[in-house]
């Protein structure tokens, strides 16, 4: 019985046209131009690579991509039960009607040019989006990014800070902060006017967030311009600066964001708990893991200083779900963001979904965001994420709570699609 | 095959009276007076507030009850997917007749007034216990409670410590203790003393257990008299101590509440891991979040002092109930206690009581408390874990392990009552 | 429908005759002379005491098997929800017919009997073996055991390393050290000529891994010969060392079984998160219990530098088991290894496999290992483990993602058994 409610619910989501809340899409090649966007990306080789493909075989400078897919697929038949692997097939048989069950080394050159085929028709790109039921797609956009040549309704630009934040030491990112907002940074209050340049360029292109990628022992603390200057004016001076002094730095930055987060009304995306390069000779992009001792404490005096501020917040660690639920629970400003990266397969999907569909007021769920770098990509891990809400709304709410089907689909409808339009206005 | 299955164990498990080992219920006042005593209660504060309610228009003083409810009405809609507001749903259906699916603005004044008048009704206290199935309940009293104008075999007193091992540093708390206990506290000894008096006042009114809620990083360590004594002396001459000082004094209090609770032969209730004061705009004990940085490793050197003393052991992270399986799996004195607060949510709860009933000792496994601050909470609570129970029960004993379902029963019953019974002798 | 599945799918899965790639067999004596060999083994004694039973009763000096195992009855009542205890009730119907539903004061001297006549049957180790379909055995060798008088084509040599590098400091670890290698220890080098005598001994007779078990707050750390050799004459001569020092000689010590597992290509089994004693006055055996506060980060450094060996992992706790997930998804050399200890129940184990089976490459995942004492142990265990491993494969490959049965069924038997093979070269 509850496998027809499954479905009838699941078949109703599906149908849901959707804003995708956050992707690394680049709005000026959205789409893939062979299928070597698709299986070159980290997803598969780091997968490939953690199996036994040498890096250097999938990296080979100036590989053909035809090539490069070939190398690939040799090692695809080790990595058939990952959930990874399921979002290939199922768009190679949504998008270029691949019926085998696996790829292999005997059927991979049919496949491979059929999709080339397709991706080169010229209406690729909106094929896609309409296959997929894709209406808008955030963006991850650098600081210094004109914003120009696309479609800013189609594809939402959205303020990536890691480099404010974490990289102003470097000389390359002070000098684009310098080109983008023509302000010549020295002291404190000219980094503060400067960062105010970036949200008025964002805003001005309709840009409907700023959005950070944290470590787990980041502990963002209020620090003033009076407090920050002199080593601001060093900095930009050229001095090096030392671990404490770059880390007050970064505070600064931090802090000044989300007050200008509050001055331009935009929501905060706190992506909290990844490692960067914790395996050195892994796979580009392959290479971030996580250390799960980290707690959202850490975040009380962020939360408690900007009652103004929506914060949508991922986490990495799946251990750091029921926090991430409770601090959603009691705090207005924090609201759940979708499921990341190391957490975004079924089994912990299910689990925080449900956790989060009990507990947290349902306008505080934003359900899901695909995470993508080609569009191709949103179909299969919406997909993915739909089946489990389905489930979770049968299961916990239809039969246990007695809800009608309807009830339980539009509170469906509403994490996957309304609140993403409330809480990012748009 | 299974549901009817789930139906007749969870029917058995309903019929079966219980004691509520842990509430907050005040014996002078058990009961609601109007729909205003649940509804404003922090379960529903919080989460109207932090689905966008002003804490100004929840508790603004004085505000008439009626009017209260009125306005915490207007943000219900938001929290209907909520565990939180089943309960109230509940309580709704089966003690004011209530039919509808959602309160709304248009129903929820018939309500109050059915309600209100139920309520006034001179034996409601009785038969919210009868209708709930209720026999006995434990109270959380304050170390100068009096504990009179009550039935204590109705109401089990419970000396509850917070104050003693966390605030003595308050002039405030002194007064009380010198008043409650009649012995001029001055020095190691005489605060011990005091202390002794406590448990003498408290079991001599049928007192069945001591209670603390510690924080994440609490590692009680024994501290003797002499270590201590100078530093409380100077505290009850009224010096200010620094944080090692009270930390010190905090310590020695901990641990001769333990050597009493040997003496008298009383469990202990640690109840680990909350932060207070986490969102200091919060409603009134809407407040409370957590770290979940802890190990029960911390409580290695007090199981290891006090065989003799039972330590029924709360965790408030449900990240922390492997550990809490395993140390009660292996300390004799570890006996696990209920599903708390943000892990009292049937995500949680379906797991953490799948993992305990299937590692410990099933006499070491007190089920369920309501934590209640006002009667009519204890249905709703234990029937959301009835229902849960009876699904473990159902899945991995009848059908997993073949046991009879009269056998699964037995074990229910005894985590619901019977190990309530033994462990605390009443 | 899916009842019938799992069944096919169990039923295939207990055809397949099995490697155990951990277990504590001694090989001298591999299967039980009496039920107390049995029931007196830590999973019984340390739950018979929590539950109540005095550890003086337990381990009474000189107590008569039979008597011992009739001590062990009286608690039994207390612990038939436990998942340990079913393993004993399969041993009991499996090998000894024994059909009632519980051992009690009536039936256990019957049981007793019955199993000590099969048991002295002159084959009864390869009945055990044949009835539980085990064909080869891995055992935990002390570093200085002969491995002599038994076959090491079934029973497999593992160098166990704890004593190595966490006992040094103790006198009489150094002179086992140099009397089973006839290295005259007494600086860097010559330590490490030791080690690596001990790996040509253990690799000429047939070992298949190195193995130890750590601490929560275990960080590896390359430490060379120049910088450890005045600390480690010291050691050898007889000097006490401070716990920087001898936290040194660990790491070198440590180090250096890295580099040997490279030079002879040996997986080096790392058993991460247990704190010994924790329970002082526990029963033999069951003391230990973790600290959940630990991260696969520690080991950043170690598998950045040995690409070239396979490091099985298995966490205590179920906490690290997602971190586990993940860095065996990326590190190529990180394998995940079995269910451990506080993590080999149902409820950790289900959740534990299905994320780890939907997100790792299939060749990366050792199913179980039964961590046996006694042979009889593997049959209820790997039992146990075959039922979750058949639910996963039914409910996640075969009802979600429409795998064929026959598919499903392969990737269960190369995690069960394939992999084993492959990772350990036997
Ligand atoms: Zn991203
Ligand atoms: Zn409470
Ligand atoms: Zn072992």
């Amino acid at each position: 019985m509850s496998e027809q409610l499954n479905k009838r619910i699941f078949d109703e989501l599906e149908s849901l046209v959707l804003i995708d809340p956050h992707t690394h899409i680049n709005p000026h090649s959205a789409a893939s131009t062979t299928l070597a966007d698709i299986m070159g990306y980290h997803y598969y080789t780091e997968l490939a690579h953690s199996a036994g493909l040498a890096k250097e075989s999938i990296e080979e400078p100036g590989i053909d991509p035809k090539e490069k897919v070939g190398r690939l697929v040799t090692q695809l038949g080790d990595l058939d039960n990952t959930i990874q692997l399921s979002w290939l097939m199922d768009i190679c048989s949504e998008f270029f009607d691949f019926q085998d069950e696996t790829i292999t080394e005997s059927n991979w050159e049919y496949l491979y040019d059929t999709a080339a085929e397709k991706m080169a028709q010229p209406d690729w790109e909106q094929q896609v989006l309409k296959q997929s039921g894709l209406e808008r797609v955030f963006l991850t956009n650098d600081f210094d990014d004109p914003l120009e040549g696309f479609d800013t309704k189609l594809y939402i630009p959205c303020l990536r800070t890691d480099d404010l934040v974490f990289h102003l030491t470097k000389n390359e990112t002070r000098e684009r902060l310098g080109k983008a907002t023509q302000v010549d940074v020295g002291c404190a209050s000219t980094l503060r006017e400067a960062i105010g340049e970036l949200f008025e360029h964002f805003t001005s292109n309709g840009a409907r967030a700023c959005a950070i990628s944290l470590p787990p022992d980041f502990s963002p603390v209020s620090v003033t311009a009076d407090q920050v200057d002199s080593t601001v004016r060093s900095l930009f001076a050229g001095d090096d600066l030392n671990s404490e002094e770059s880390k007050l730095v970064s505070q600064f930055v931090f802090w000044t964001l989300a007050e200008y987060c509050g001055v331009y009304r935009l929501p905060f995306d706190l992506m909290i708990g990844v490692n960067r390069r914790v395996y050195e000779a892994g796979v580009y992009q392959g290479q971030d893991l996580y250390d799960k001792r980290t707690s959202l404490i850490q975040y009380k005096e962020l939360f408690n200083a900007f009652p103004k501020v929506t914060f949508p917040v991922s986490v990495l660690t799946s251990t750091s779900n029921q926090e991430l639920v409770s601090y959603s629970w009691i705090f207005p400003n924090v609201v759940i963001n979708g499921h990341w990266w190391y957490s975004n397969t079924p089994a912990f999907i299910t689990f925080d979904c449900k956790s989060r569909l009990e507990a947290v007021p349902k306008t505080k769920l934003i359900g899901y965001y695909s995470d993508m770098y080609k569009l191709e990509f949103a179909l299969p891990k919406f997909r993915m994420y739909r089946r489990v809400l389905a489930n979770v709304l049968a299961t916990d709410f239809v039969i246990n709570r007695n809800w009608s089907e309807q009830r339980a689909i539009e509170l469906g409808k509403l994490v996957l699609r309304g609140n993403v339009e409330t809480i990012f206005s748009c």
